[in-house]
C-alpha cells in the first residue's frame, strides 16, 4: 500500500538551511568568544574562517541542489537569496574576527563585546526562524525581536562611534575601532536583511 | 444601477506610499532646517527621529496590508521593495541628523547644506512621482531628474572629502565629515534607487 | 519555403550586453593604465570618465529596448539587475581613478596596483561570460574563476589595509589609502555580483 506522489517532497532545502544556520551560531559563538577571552587570537581568528568555508560548502550545495530541482517548495529566487543573505552574515562576522588580528588590537572595548552580544542573539533568532521555516508559522515573533535587535545593535554602535571621538584617543585607533563597529553593526543589519527575506516568502505563501 | 466589481479598486497602496513620501519629505525639510538655522540640534535631531518613527509605523501598515491583500495594484514584491527603499532613504537622513549631535559637531559646513539641499530637492521628486505612481504615466521627467540630483550631489560629495584633505584640519574632523558627507551622498543615493524602482514598475506596466 | 517566427530573435539585447562588457573592460584597462603609468593623471581620469557616460549611454539605450520590445530573451528583470550590476563596476571604476586626482595622490602604492591587475582579470571573465550568455552555457568556468578573484581581491584590501596601520604613517593618507583599496575592493565585489546574477539566470533556464 505505498504512497505515490507525483513531486516528491522537498525536505531537502528546507534540512540544507538549518545546517546554514546551525553554521552561522557556530561562527557567532566562536566571534563572541573570541572577544570574551582575548587570547590565541589568530587560532580563533582560523577557525571562524573554517567556519566561514564550511558555510560557502552548504552555500554550494544549495545552488547544486538547486540546478538539479524541477518543482521547488519556495521561490527559486527565494532560495537563492535567502542562502546569500545568510551567507553575508557569517562573512561579515569572519571579515570582523580577521580584523582583530590584522589591527593588531591589543584588547576588545566593552562595546565590542556588547556588539558580539547582540549578534549572537540575532543569530539565534534567525536559527530559530529558520527551524520554523517549512511551517510557515509562528515566524512573526522571531523577525519582530531581530528588529529590535537591530535598532540596539544600531544604536550601541552610533554611541561606541561617538565615544571614539571623546576619549581623545589616537585618530589611526579611531580608525579601526570604527571599522570594527562597522562590521559588528553590518553584520547584525544583515540578520535584519535576512528577516525581511523570511517576512517576504511568508507573505508569498499567506 | 449599481456597478459591481470583483475586484475592489486597491487605492489604499498608492494613498500609504503618498503618505510615505509625505513623511520623507517632512525628514527632509527638518534636516536642511537644523542644518540652516543650527541650534537646539539635539531637539531637531529628536525631532527628526520621530518622523523616522512615524515612517516606519506606516511600512508596518503596508507590510499588514500587503498580508490582507489578494490583488494588489501592483507587484507584491515591487511594493515591498518600495516600502523598504523610501524607509531606507528616511533611516539615512535620520542618521545623518543624528551624527551632528553624536560628533558634537559645532557648526556645519557649506558643502553640508549643499548636499542637503540637493536632498531636499531629489525627495521632492520622488514625492511628485509618488504622486502620479497610480496612473504609471508621465514619471520619466521625475526620475530623469533625480538621476541628475544623484550626479550632483556625488560630485558635491567628492569636492567636500576633497577638500578636508586640502586645509590641514585635524585628522579626527576629518574622520567626522567624511562621515556626514557620506550619509548625506547616500541618502541621495537612495533616491535614486527609489526611482530605478519606479522605472522598473512602469516598465512591467508599459 | 521561408520559415516564420511570431516571436523575432531578440538578439538586440546580447549584442548590448557586450558592448557594455567591452566598454567596462575598456575602463578596467583605463585604470591600470593610469595606476601603472603615473602621469598626466587627470587627463587619463577624464577619459575614465568619458568610458563612463558612454556605458551610461548603452545603458539607456538597454532600458529604452526594453520598453518597445514585448518578449524579451531573459527576464526583464533580469536584463534591468545585469544591466545596472555592470554599470555598478564601472561607475566604482571611475571613482577610484578620480579619487587619485581628487586627493593629490602622489604615486599608487604596489598593492593598489595589484588590486588593479585583479579588477582587470574579473573584468576580462565578465566579459567572456557575457559573450556566451545567449548560449547559457560553459559560464560556469568564468563564475569560479570571478569568485576566486573575489577572495583574492578581498585579501589583498585586508592585507593593504594591515599594512597602513603597521607603517607609522599619517593618519589623513590612512584614510586616503583606506578609501582607495575599498573602492577597488569594491569594484572587484561588483563583479562577483555580475557573476551571482549570470548564476541565477542559467538557473532558471537550466
Amino acid at each position: 500500500l505505498a504512497r505515490f506522489s507525483l513531486i516528491p517532497r522537498q525536505t531537502g532545502f528546507f534540512d540544507k538551511f538549518k545546517k546554514v544556520a546551525q553554521n552561522n551560531l557556530d561562527g557567532a559563538y566562536q566571534l563572541r568568544d573570541m572577544l570574551t577571552d582575548y587570547q590565541n587570537v589568530e587560532l580563533k581568528a582560523k577557525e571562524l574562517f573554517a567556519t566561514e568555508h564550511h558555510g560557502d560548502k552548504i552555500r554550494h550545495e544549495i545552488i547544486a541542489k538547486l540546478n538539479k530541482t524541477f518543482v521547488t517548495p519556495i521561490d527559486r529566487d527565494d532560495i537563492d537569496k535567502l542562502s546569500s543573505a545568510l551567507d553575508d552574515i557569517l562573512d561579515i562576522m569572519e571579515a570582523a574576527g580577521d580584523t582583530f588580528v590584522l589591527y593588531k588590537i591589543e584588547k576588545p572595548t566593552p562595546e565590542a563585546i556588547a556588539m558580539a552580544e547582540v549578534l549572537v542573539k540575532s543569530v539565534e533568532e534567525i536559527q530559530k526562524a529558520i527551524d520554523r521555516l517549512e511551517d510557515l508559522k509562528g515566524l512573526k515573533e522571531f523577525w519582530i525581536e531581530i528588529h529590535r535587535l537591530e535598532n540596539e545593535g544600531d544604536h550601541l554602535a552610533r554611541e561606541a562611534i561617538a565615544h571614539l571621538f571623546e576619549n581623545g584617543i589616537q585618530p589611526v585607533d579611531v580608525i579601526k575601532w570604527k571599522d570594527i563597529y562597522e562590521y559588528l553593526e553590518s553584520a547584525i543589519d544583515k540578520c535584519e536583511d535576512v528577516a525581511n527575506i523570511l517576512e517576504s516568502i511568508v507573505l508569498k505563501h499567506a
